[in-house]
């Protein structure tokens, strides 16, 4: 029998238990969260980028792939309203050719320092295929950790920037919400929250799951990105590029009905939008001119082609 | 320009720099150490295996694969004086034939649970090659954390086990040496320590390296494994196995020679030999019936093929 992505962590859910009462987070969330000191969570937290994956070496430059490796793990950290603070790098070279792994290096290094990420260790390997594998540590006060399991019917549900076509580069450049997602929890009563990493459809499903609820979806709200705009002929075509491309890492939240008024339409940095509700029946469903249609997970999963 | 493994560090070492005050190691040691409460140090670190590289996966099966990328990562806790505890399994997968990725969990668990190890997490993905990368976090007592730069001119050499030959199945099988380790920190006043996964050529110029000094190894009292010694013609060969082979997982480590009289043996499970000398000159020499030789670190290099 042949497993997805979803099948396997769902496997992994019923298989492995946590004994240790130090780690409040179960298996399939992003981010494992672990009891720390007084004030702050220690957050764990490992992302893969893998050549013909996640990136295609021939086509990009290793600054490029590294910072990719990096970025990926930050939203990670970010979507608990953490601060990224340690990180190993695991590299898997089919070759080390000084220029490629140095670029590799660079691209990480640059997106480290920016973000305040100490590389403190790691391990290179020979490998047939490249991949980096990045393990990253970070820290988050305990009062602003956010899961993505708190959303309650009633809740409203919000987006920062926009969605789709981020294959057209956004997937490489985008800049992870790490500040943005602590300036909404500060501001709001955040019920839940998570980063958009396998496209909306999935990850909103996802949410829903670990909320043991369902959603109604305005998809005339979705903010559609230029991008998903530009590869399609039709409204229709970009919204569905919106929702299911997937690799946006934008930040998908919830906030109790009664604040909806309040929250404005942005942060300092990125734009916000108001995209559905959170309903008690376990229900995906989607509103597109007025017409009802059903969201099923059609975002990225890795196996899906397997 | 072609890196091997050795010069990648190197490279790195020079190139990143720790900001953080709370690490308290450099790059290039197995394990990241991180100030955590006023007992223990908190340790972090990660080791891939690769098929093709580390294993081959027709040739073994999944529930060794699994067993071994946990155990080659509990025993560079083990090497530091730590305890294992918290481990984030990521995996690339070719295809995900289910018993296939259940019976590499079954491995991955077995042995998780035998060193109390919880898995809070990780990741899959679809990747051309399989591999198997896991970050292992520990904890270590202030007083017993042994780093491989602690060794001073005199102080005697030791290594628990047998050394050599470990592809006829030992890299499989080995027993991490947490237990053996702790009790032998517990025991005398350990000045270095390091787990042997390269080959004692390698690792032991490593912790020479690293503690500014050089070795005059004893090559007749080198502990040859008995698989070492069944493919070798000669003695002389079987000494190459247990010098250059790589994957023993055994324990490195040095004492004030003056203590040397009261090194026992064994510990309560695994053999101890006395294996050589650090010296003040910076030269690798080691001594096989009385002729002088040089020792060059053959062991294991991952990019040395290329």
């Amino acid at each position: 029998m042949l497993l997805n992505e979803e099948q396997i962590i769902d496997w992994l859910k019923k298989k492995i238990k946590i004994k240790s009462k130090e780690i409040i987070t179960k298996i399939g969330d992003d981010t494992a969260v672990l009891k720390w000191n007084k004030d702050f969570y220690f957050l764990l937290t490992n992302d893969i980028v893998i050549d013909g994956i996640h990136f295609e070496k021939e086509k990009i430059s290793p600054e490029k792939i590294g910072r990719k490796s990096l970025a990926v793990n930050i939203s990670d950290i970010a979507a608990m309203g953490g601060i990224p603070f340690y990180a190993l790098v695991s590299l898997g070279l089919p070759s080390a050719h000084a220029n490629f792994v140095s670029g590799i290096y660079k691209g990480i290094s640059k997106l480290a320092k920016e973000f305040n990420v100490d590389i403190i260790g790691g391990n290179t390997s020979k490998s047939p295929t490249l991949f980096i594998d990045i393990f990253l540590t970070g820290k988050v006060e305990k009062n602003l950790l956010k899961l993505r399991s708190g959303a309650k019917p009633g809740d409203k549900i919000y987006i920062t920037g926009s969605l789709g076509g981020s294959i057209q580069g956004k997937h490489y450049n985008f800049q992870p919400r790490v500040k943005e997602a602590r300036q909404i929890i500060k501001k709001y009563p955040v019920s839940s929250m998570m980063d958009v990493s396998d496209g909306l459809s999935s990850d909103l499903t996802r949410l829903a799951k670990a909320s043991n609820a369902g959603f109604i979806l305005y998809l005339d709200n979705i903010p559609v990105s230029k991008s998903a705009v530009k590869v399609s002929k039709t409204e229709k075509e970009a919204v569905f590029h919106a929702l299911n491309d997937g690799e946006d890492y934008e930040i998908l939240f919830t906030i109790d009905k009664k604040y909806s008024r309040k929250v404005f339409k942005k942060t300092d940095s990125v734009p916000i939008s108001l995209i559905g509700e959170i309903t008690t029946e376990k229900k995906y469903i989607g509103i597109f001119k007025n017409q009802k249609i059903k969201i099923t997970p059609e975002g990225f999963d890795h196996f899906k082609n397997i």
